[in-house]
Parts: structure tokens; sequence; C-alpha cells
């Protein structure tokens, strides 16, 4: 099978380890498969060089931060390649732009627009292992590098195992895989063996750090299948791929919470068309996004409170932009609250089954937690709880819903 | 004017010492000047890289090599782009091979082909500074990263000052300029003002470190003037050009000397034709290089000696190749004396001037210094001493040549 496996910071963390990682890819290599592997930098050396941008340029052009950045990545896939050939393979790294790593112009955050990967696939199938610094790509119309931003190396494995028509992408971490919560919270926590590229977007993009939400995206409109697995360990890790048939459909996969999230509640607003609008305007101006909205309209018809949630380093922004436009609302008050957490149950069973919703509510009840705000989805029932609760709600939350099994 | 500036890695040590660079630049260009700059790495940095690579693997590939080490300069370019971005400049950076810096295939010590400096000249002129990595550029055959050796920096310097069609190419190091001879031997020892390309060329191949000799060569076969000048002061350094009427030519222009030179000498060979074919046969198969040579002919024309010198590291190598090539030879002994060094006074002034050599002669033997081999050229005098009496041989010559004045 061809594989493409990728390792991260702490999988590359000093000459050890990366042979470490060369002796993984041959063990894979000499059981037939044909291997890309893609590269993060050594731990540490990314923040070491972004504090050197910082020191020469606080405002800097993320064109130079680009090209400076993106080094660290180059230096260990040189460093793997060497490693791989001391232990006996034909190997090469390759920097982003020689991959065919092709990008938009959005420097420091710019999305892959095409793979090129005619010379890694030569490489590979003429039996020389390639190694691809993460994370960076270039932009062909000013022929400059550029970075996928933090995570991005997850990106980059996805799309080269997509470029070069990989059976699978292996993500190496220092975890085991995705678990049904998170594992410091509740020692019991289960891994998961199978998840579908639904399930997994929801479980990352509502703050499971183990996949960059981007590459799961990028795997599933492809149906590229994923592994997350332990660089330092030798077992099976989760497998995401399309629900199918034989896929258990759990009722709950999973339960994460985000602590970094603050309501703000808008009262006593005159209700009349284009309300909404009114508020949400200055808001949008302000590049802020707007997660769960709730509206509630008061007895007698005449006004409206309006609460919806922002990242919490958003907040004071907001809360200084909805004042500036007090005149143009038409509200009484104004309050905001970053002691708040948001609370999720992810699965795709939910969508044939009902009760979940029902078993979350109860749960948190007996436990004496208020709900504050509720958001639903076809595979996803949120909650917003004050933020000291957010512990004790997970673990009540695993064992109703029997995750530990 | 347009003046490629070059960096060296002490120039470049850290982002004070880049912000400083920064403003000589701005100052350079506010003055109208169009500006290329040239930097190294962060001095340090290239060593650290090296470590890992050898850590990595001992007989390392030097493509592997290449890709690895030449991220420093990079690293370089950026911060220095992002300094003078700072202070009001428009500047970028450029890798090598975005620099169009091509090269041969002799990884690790690549050789600039030809420069594309289209981009590079078009930014100039609209007003921007150029900032290029050093000391690296791309084998376009096999689309690969290469590095031009330690020093290459200056090389870089050089090709693009040609490349870009420049006035002038300075050279930025920690030294003034080029001296007459080293100022940590003579205290009195005088900066030249003007110097030939012949003369530097000489010097730097004698010794004399402040210049890579290959870039003196290119200099001089497309006669580019060059400057050597100190990058923590602000005042003029060595100007290195063609030598034209209105140079002074000075009988001696500098003094030098070479420790790391060994004597070998073959005694009692047969003498007959082609002798000196199988003595160097064996020298020349292992890669030897061979500097000075004397051949000494017995009395009764039976018997001929060899002397000649090799670096001393290549010593040992010699005397076990030319030990197995004996019979061959056919020798009664051989002998060889770590415990020399070779002197050279360098003038162009030389070539209409009779007596420098009679006057090193002479201030050597009132020193009672023993002279064991001479060698001369157009421009300068070569002789071999034991290693014990270089500084004392350098501080009369220096002397008696009036040097100082």
């Amino acid at each position: 099978m061809r594989i493409v496996m990728k390792f991260g910071g702490t999988s590359v963390g000093d000459i050890d380890r990366i042979k470490n990682i060369a002796k993984k890819v041959k063990k894979s290599f000499d059981s037939g498969n044909e291997i890309c592997v893609v590269v993060s930098a050594m731990s540490g050396v990314t923040n070491q060089l972004i504090d050197y941008v910082e020191q020469a340029s606080p405002n800097y052009d993320p064109r130079e931060y680009d090209a400076i950045v993106s080094s660290g990545e180059k230096v260990t896939s040189g460093l793997l390649a060497l490693c791989l050939q001391e232990i006996g393979i034909k190997s090469r790294s390759f920097a982003g732009w020689q991959a065919g790593i092709e990008t938009d112009g959005a420097n420091s955050k710019a999305r892959i627009t095409n793979v090129n990967a005619k010379q890694i696939t030569d490489y590979m199938e003429n039996g020389g292992v390639a190694v691809v610094a993460g994370f960076q790509g270039i932009n062909i119309e000013t022929n400059r590098i550029t970075t996928l931003g933090r995570g991005g190396s997850d990106t980059s494995a996805v799309a080269l195992a997509v470029g070069v028509n990989a059976g699978r992408c292996d993500i190496y971490t220092d975890v085991d895989g995705v678990y049904t919560t998170d594992p410091r919270i509740v020692s019991d926590a289960k891994k998961i063996d199978v998840i579908s590229f639904e399930e997994m977007l929801e479980l990352a993009s509502l703050g499971s750090k183990v996949l960059q939400p981007r590459s799961v995206e990028i795997a599933m409109s492809h149906n590229m299948e994923l592994q997350v697995l332990n660089s330092f360990e030798d077992k099976p890790g989760t497998i995401i791929k399309n629900e199918d048939e034989n896929m258990e459909k759990q009722n709950v996969r999973g339960i994460t919470a985000q602590k970094d999230e603050a309501q703000i509640t808008i009262s006593g607003i005159k209700d009349k068309p284009g309300v909404v609008a009114n508020v949400f305007e200055p808001i949008s101006n302000a590049n802020i996004n707007v997660d769960m909205i709730i509206q509630t309209t008061s007895v007698d018809g005449e006004t409206t409170d309006i609460t919806f949630t922002v990242s919490e380093k958003d907040t004071d922004l907001a809360i200084r932009e909805l004042k500036k436009a007090k005149d143009k609302i038409n509200y009484n008050s104004l309050k905001s609250d970053k002691n708040i957490a948001k609370l999720s149950v992810v699965g795709i069973g939910m969508r044939s089954h009902s009760g979940i919703s029902q078993t979350m509510f109860k749960t948190l009840a007996e436990k004496g937690i208020n709900i504050k705000d509720i958001a639903t989805s076809e595979i996803k029932i949120s909650v917003l709880i004050e933020s000291d609760y957010v512990e004790l709600a997970i673990r009540a939350l695993h064992s109703s819903y029997n995750l530990e099994k």
C-alpha cells in the first residue's frame, strides 16, 4: 500500500528520536509499502524562529515570516532522509516547493490549492522514501514560500496523501489516538478504534486538539482514510474514515468541551424587523466570529433579548463595538460572562436515535448544573454551562452514555 | 551607484547586530545607491546544523547536507529584510534559488555557473533592497539546493555583483581591510588602501583569510571592484581592483605565511627518464595537492633527490602511498618534516624591480634563519623555513621592506 506518514514536533524532537522514526519508517517500507513521510520542525525550533521574527519586527511582513519560519521543517526533513540512508533506505528530502505543494498567497495561513506530486510519486515508484517538509508550500504566482499556519503539517500530509493517491495517511502524535473524551479528565476514557470524518470534524473543531480541522475537511472531501497513532509505541491508533454500513453507529462517540468562549447578552432591544442585523453588523465588521446565538422575545412582544458566544479573546472588543452602536441598536443593557464553557456530545447514531439530548439534560440536572444555552446539529448537541462545572459534567456524561465500555 | 554589500557571520550574530547592519544599509540607500545585500548565517548556526548532520549520518549525503545547512542563511536574509522594513526601507529576502544563483552539481562545494539576476535587478530598480541568502544556489538540472562550501558567501556576493552589473562589491568583515601582514604579529602593520586582484589572490591563497580566493578570481575575471571593510566601524577599507596606471606599484605589498604545510624528501632515486612521474603518480592518485617542488641531482649524476610540500593533513597519507610505491620509484630513503612554514612576499612592483629577493635572503640570513626551499612567480617570492622562526621572519621582512611607512 502507498502510505503517507506524518510526524509532529515531539516525535522529531532530537536526533535520537529522528533515528527512531527512521526505524518505524523502515519497518513499514520493508513490509512492502511505498512511503512518503511528512515532518514538522524539531520541537522548540519554530518558537525560536518566531521569537527572532518578533524581535526583528513586531508588525512583521508575513511573507518574510514564512521565509524564515519554514526553515525548521526543511532541517528535519533533511535529517530524517539522512537517518533513513544510514539504515539502508534510499531517501531524499523535499522542501514544500520541491514537493509541488502549491498554495494561495495568504502568507502564514495559506491554503493548499494544488499538489503537483509527480516528482514525489516517481521517487516512491523508484524505491525511495520521500521526506517532505510539512507546514509549507509555494505561491507559484510570486514564487515565494508560504506556510499553512500552526498545525499545518497535518494538512500538508493529507493533501500529499490525496496528491500521491495514497491508501491511507497516518498521523503520528504523542497520544494513542482519539479518545471518547480527554483522558486527563476521565481516567477511563476509551480510545476510539474507528470514527467517521463528520464526528472527527465536530470533535476537532470543538477543541480536541489531536488533528487540525482543515486536514480532516480535506480528507473527508477526498475520502482519504486517516489514522491517528502514537509515534512512541507500536500499536494501532484511531481510524478516521467515511461512514459506511460496517461502522458501528454510536449514539455518542465522544464528549468535548471548549473553555475559551464567552457569552454576551443584550437585553431590552426594541423588537422590530432588522434588529438582528443591527446587532451583528458591528461584530462582523470587527472580524469577530460568533458561535451560538439565541433570541428570546418578551411576553408583551415589544422587546427582545439576544445572547451569543464569541471566543474569550474577542469579548472586550465585541463589547466596545456594541457600546459604540448602542443608539443604532437601541437596547437597555449589555453584559458579558467569560466564565462559561461549551460542552458537546457528538455521534452519528444521533440521527436515528432519540433520547440522546434528554439523557444529557437529565444528567446535568442531577448534578445541579444549569444549562444557559443549547444548540444542536444532526450529529451534535452543545450546551453552555458555567465553566467551573466542566469536568464534573464531562465525567457524569461519560458515565451516563456508557463510553467507558 | 549599484552596490552589493556582503555581511558575514559575526556581523549578523544576533538581532541587535542585524539591526545595526540595517542602519548601515539604509545610510547607503538614502545616499542614492541601489543595494543588494548578501548575508551569511548567524554565527554558530551553521556549526549547529553541521553537528546535527554528522550525528544523523557520519558519511552524509552531501545533497542532504546542503538542504539542511543552507537554511541558516535563509533565516538571516529574512530577518534583515524585516529589520530594513522596520526602518522604512522596502525590502525582501531571496533564497539562493530565488535569486537565480545557478550552480553545478558538486554539492557542498558547488561552483556558480550562472546568475539569472533579472528578478533581483527588477526589485532594485523598483526601489527595494534585495537581501540574498549567501553560500547557496540551485542545481537547475536536479532542482536541488547546493552550497558553495565554507566562505562561499563572498563568492555569492561577487557573482551577484557581476550578475546585477554593480559598480562595486563591498565585503564587510570584522577587520578594517587587508593589511601588509597579520597585525597580531606585527603591531605596526598597515592597512592597504588599494591592492590589485593579482596581489590579493596571492595573499588570499597564501593564507590571509580576509577573502575567499574563488571570490577574488571571479571579481578579477569580470573586473568587479571589491572593497573589504569593517562592519562595526564607519570608515573606508581596502579597495581591490585591476592594476591600472594610477595604482602605486609597491615592490612588496604584503607578507604572508602558511604554517599548515609539510615537506617530504625522497633521497637517492635512480635518475632516469620518467622518474618524476613515478614519484608523483601515487600522490596524485590519492588526490593530494602538491605545492612547491624542488629536484636536486647528485654530483655523479646517478641519483636524484626530490623535495616537495603538501598540506600538513595529507602528509601521513602521502608517506604511506610513497612507501607502497618504493619498488617502482626505486629510492633509498624517505623523510617528512611538518615543522616548516611557507613565507611569501607579494607585490606587483616586483615585475620591474630587481633586488626584492636579495633583500629577503639577506634579511633572513641576518636573523640566522635557514631557507630550505625557494619558489618564485612574477609577483611573489616564497621560501620554506622552520616554522618556529615565522614570526621573527615576518617582523624582520616587514621592517626591511619599510611596509610600516
